[in-house]
């Protein structure tokens, strides 16, 4: 029996997650494909575009075997917290390979990346420090130094894969990281016209009411699955969607309740408070606290970290604690179940049976994405808790 | 020098409130009203219909000489913690005397009641105990025990009333308490063809957009105040604005958040956080919590208090704290501010000119407030440190 983990957010699932899952499976023979999957809220610091109920289904219907979800507290962090904590969730889950989609699939490249990055030898540190004062930011000068001759390797999943690779060394897993190279439209790319438009193109489709583009570049099963929760109510989430409760938290706590955030340091909390004097939402004050140094992404997830109430003890609690528990939100037919339990390191929960190993901060964020919805069972409350096992 | 001193929250200013004013100063002689008022949320756990600039404006428009600023933590206690910071306030700013309306002016009834609530008596407690027995509520029960042939005496403002006399005689203050009979509608009526319609007529005649009818309700310097602040954008606030803010506070607290909370106790916590799985607001949690025991405006300060984050311990402070400054939110001539300097026990604080004195909780409370404003400068943050002393 192979097993095959894949991390991922699946916001949405589209065209391209399924050509990844099936190559994922065809290049390493696994019979199951697990995917450990981000909850209500992702890495970018953006709630889901659809809850994780209907994401796990979207997978399940079109490729994964098991969707097990990363606990929030890894989910949102940034590369290198969210990289170890998937890894060690799909290292407990008792997988064989770790399956990444990368700009490259030049293993040695990545590997000899990872190793570079992971010494932090005199020379990267040279290097390093000569690229941050010419100006570049911390991620790029860091690629640069480590490898100043692989552009590819500077790109998001590439970094996102080497930061796989170091924490399988780190964590001392037999893992088997191994890459696949992604097709079609870029990380970032807002293109619909690509044969496989990604997330960000096709969460801007929704935004804009073209939903049927949006449609368009998912497998069938998973656009049949949207199109009946939307006729059932449901609402697509976009990241303004907090905007007013955001405000509420900066304003209550102040800026001795940022400093307590997670990721925030050297004044980064005052930048944040000032900006929120005139700011109206997320996407505002984003722009105001954005500098070459505090970049895009890592201000999204600290307002993420303010709407959420992350601190900085929960998280380096949650690291220091490791995975003590798998929470499975779905498999493809019960027999997985059972071959899960069979191979899984650590105890799984599945869907409402129990209810003890769910952590109160996953529980609050589901609550507070629940805002976000006006119809049950959507906006229902204490879904972690209710929810059943998703089984297709 | 004559000074009388009255403690208001002015939700809106009325006729009744002109009557009031004109009396004190009649029956007290005094030189100066002074005005003790609640800022932006009030003893009901609501958030006041317009802000405190607005309401001092009309206040001083109307009668009275000059408006303090009760702090926040007076101003949203119940009876017995708002009557005895706003007893505090106003022996601060150097009265001689506190007028107060009342259903009752019986001088000698009330302060034989308050004398019977103070002392506590084993008759008393009897008493007490036994109305509790038969399903009273408890400050019902506390009136009939106190003073079973008064029944006038039970109403809301000579409950308050007598809540003033106890925290002058406790507080061994010089003040003289001086009822002056109520006119026109009951505290609560919702009667708008009364000669005086209370404030909670007035505040139902707005939500329901008949504005006109509110506005004849009030005397014309504060008729006329009100209508330009809503030609210039100015929105009048209601319960349930910050709805969402309320909900997603209790969903990221959870109980534990609740139970911190001033006022709460013995599983309120629990029956709060668990009417919050179905309530869509303040409303429906209300509702949902009352019973006999938990009293509805018992219940919608609880619920103020988790909107502005108000502890057990914060309140436990400011209560040993006493009255360390007063905040002029406006005066009536430049002269009464002389005055209030000369004869005030504790430093003034006066507009913008000294933000050290603010306690971070009003300012932030004012903060939140503002997002229920769409136009600046109702909508502007810190106005705490940016408005200027209203002078008319």
């Amino acid at each position: 029996m192979r097993i095959c983990g894949i991390i991922s957010e699946y916001n949405p699932f589209h065209l391209g997650h399924e050509e990844h899952i099936r190559k994922a499976r065809e290049k390493t023979g696994a019979d199951i494909i697990i995917c450990a999957m981000s909850g209500n809220f992702t890495q970018r610091g953006e709630p889901a575009i659809f809850d994780k109920w209907i994401r796990t289904r979207c997978a399940l219907l079109c490729g994964a075997d098991a969707v097990i979800e990363l606990p929030l507290l890894t989910a949102v962090q940034s590369a290198e917290g969210f990289a170890s904590g998937g890894v060690s969730v799909i290292d407990a889950a008792g997988a064989d390979f770790l399956c990444f989609g990368s700009e490259t699939d030049d293993k040695e490249l990545l590997e000899s990346i990872a190793a570079g990055l992971s010494e932090e030898t005199a020379g990267f540190k040279k290097l390093l420090k000569e690229s941050l004062g010419s100006g570049d930011s911390f991620p790029k000068a860091r690629m640069k130094a480590a490898f100043p001759d692989a552009p590819e390797a500077a790109c998001p999943n590439a970094i996102l894969g080497i930061e796989y690779i170091k924490a399988i060394k780190r964590s001392g897993s037999s893992l088997k990281p191994f890459a696949v190279k992604r097709v079609g439209g870029a990380y970032h790319s807002e293109d619909m016209d690509s044969p496989f438009p990604s997330a960000t193109a096709i969460r801007k489709a929704f935004r804009e009411g073209k939903s049927s583009g949006a449609f368009g570049a998912m497998p069938a099963g998973c656009a049949q699955t949207i199109e009946r929760a939307l006729s059932e109510g449901l609402r697509p989430v976009f990241p303004g969607v907090f905007d007013r409760e955001l405000l509420y938290a900066i304003r209550r706590g102040g800026p001795g309740y940022l400093r307590a955030l997670h990721d925030v340091s050297e004044g980064l909390e005052n930048r944040i408070y000032k900006a929120a004097e005139t700011a109206n939402g997320r996407g505002e004050l984003i722009k105001a606290v954005k500098t070459k140094r505090y970049a895009y992404t890592r201000i999204s997830r600290v307002l993420l970290y303010a709407l959420l109430g992350i601190t900085k003890e929960m998280v380096a609690e949650h690291n220091a604690r490791g995975t003590a528990f798998l929470r499975v939100l779905g498999v493809r037919g019960e027999r997985v179940l059972s071959i899960l339990s069979r191979v899984s390191k650590a105890p799984l929960i599945c869907g409402s049976a129990a209810s003890s190993g769910y952590p109160g901060t996953d529980i609050a964020a589901s609550d507070i994405y629940a805002l976000s919805q006006d119809s049950p069972p959507f906006r229902n409350l204490k879904r972690d808790l209710t929810e059943k096992l998703i089984v297709v």
